[in-house]
């Protein structure tokens, strides 16, 4: 895939000034990790907080953060005046997730001017083995003010 | 549809406890406010909390609710020596929900020995109106200890 | 849900113009059974060239089926120089399907200036039994000429 | 990723067999052009037949391309004595498909014993530019005799 160039040079400060005002994930404690045109990478530490009944990561907490890593980095490629919602997403859950930490990626495969495809992936951190838990395809939404 | 008979019949005090289990959820205040065979429906209050960037309920928990609700849904018509798992789902939004509390109604539409289908329905409560916001479409599994 | 308005009055004979210039649809000698603001039905005969290795309708047919009640479905609440398409659908396959004919149900869930969010559903016919067999939950793009 | 072992030394005359007696393919003119483990690619000539009413390809044939593609897929790691069902899919359509060819690749992601999570992916061919047009991720579920 070409590298995707930004419609908004000071893309970077808008897409974390943006993500910063998430209470949600600062309540999770999470972390950009990479943040790069078309790219949105975040780590969060795992706890008790976000698993189901069987002490596994909540599928829904898996949405959450597949969805907030494709939003941004959707976001990254939108214009500087402009806002992002989901449309709609997918989630396969392909393993159960546990361990010391979540490592979330989000990437478009495909910008456009009013729709952007995201794809979404994944991966417990267990005694630094990484396994892929579950992926996501999304579509964004770019909203003009 | 036809009414679903469940094989357990103490499903109600086996999903109680499932689902009051779940810390993620009791954080959000969530109540059960309908729990019948094939049938879970839960309110919880609107916070900023649970909130993406505009201040609208953020897609991932819209997935958190919804895919809570399917769950238990399916797991009413599960044996009594069984866990649910999700293996899959898929979210529409439909509007930015936003109120004062979002109820989520999750329904099994085929139930089966290993894989159950379920649909769900998430509505933000706004002075007394109620708002259709986002729609899913989940696969769950059986799982026997 | 409340009636649709459709913003087209002559979106009836616009719809089943672009329906009748679909070959595909020709070849699986598909009717129109029911065409309203937001609503389109439509039926097949079951046969060999729609199937799968086990002689049930090939999942992908379904999505055609699903697609086609969908998009058209959608179409009835556009404007008369619009085009319609295809964003994105999601498909679970309940029962496999099989029988004298095939019933498909498009459904607007909620419609929009650009995007319109439709569910269907599939519907086996055999001796005289109807058997849901796939849903979808699809997203419709208005594309203004 | 690893490489996948097959369980079945004989999957590639078993899964050619199942797909040579597809005749929605053979009608398509659809030829196998990679078979390996947990990989399924095929090309099928463009044509009129399985367009929808703009002269590209119809979204439910893309969809009916990429779940054969993962479906096969998928079964390349089943055992001898199985066959192959589609839970569910979900498409995203990313680019209007038209040309002279159509190249589906469909890959194993997650294989299971029961189910199988796989991803898909469709070019377009036209004057040798390949255009990605649509992505899939489904769930493939082991049926054993």
């Amino acid at each position: 895939m070409k590298p995707f160039i930004p419609s908004d040079p000071d893309f970077e400060s808008r897409v974390r000034a943006s993500y910063e005002s998430l209470q949600l994930l600062a309540d999770m404690d999470g972390k950009i990790v990479s943040l790069r045109p078309g790219i949105f990478h975040l780590d969060i530490p795992f706890s008790a907080c976000i698993t189901q009944q069987e002490g596994f990561l909540h599928a829904g907490i898996a949405a959450t953060l597949l969805d907030t890593a494709c939003g941004f980095a959707a976001y990254t490629l939108m214009p500087a005046d402009s806002r992002v919602l989901t449309v709609e997403f997918k989630v396969n859950l392909l393993s159960p997730a546990r361990g010391e930490y979540i490592h979330t990626e989000g990437q478009v495969i495909k910008p456009g001017r009013t729709l952007t495809v995201c794809e979404g992936k994944l991966f417990s951190i267990e005694n630094e083995k990484q396994t892929l838990c579950a992926i996501m395809q999304a579509t964004m939404i770019c909203i003009k003010e």
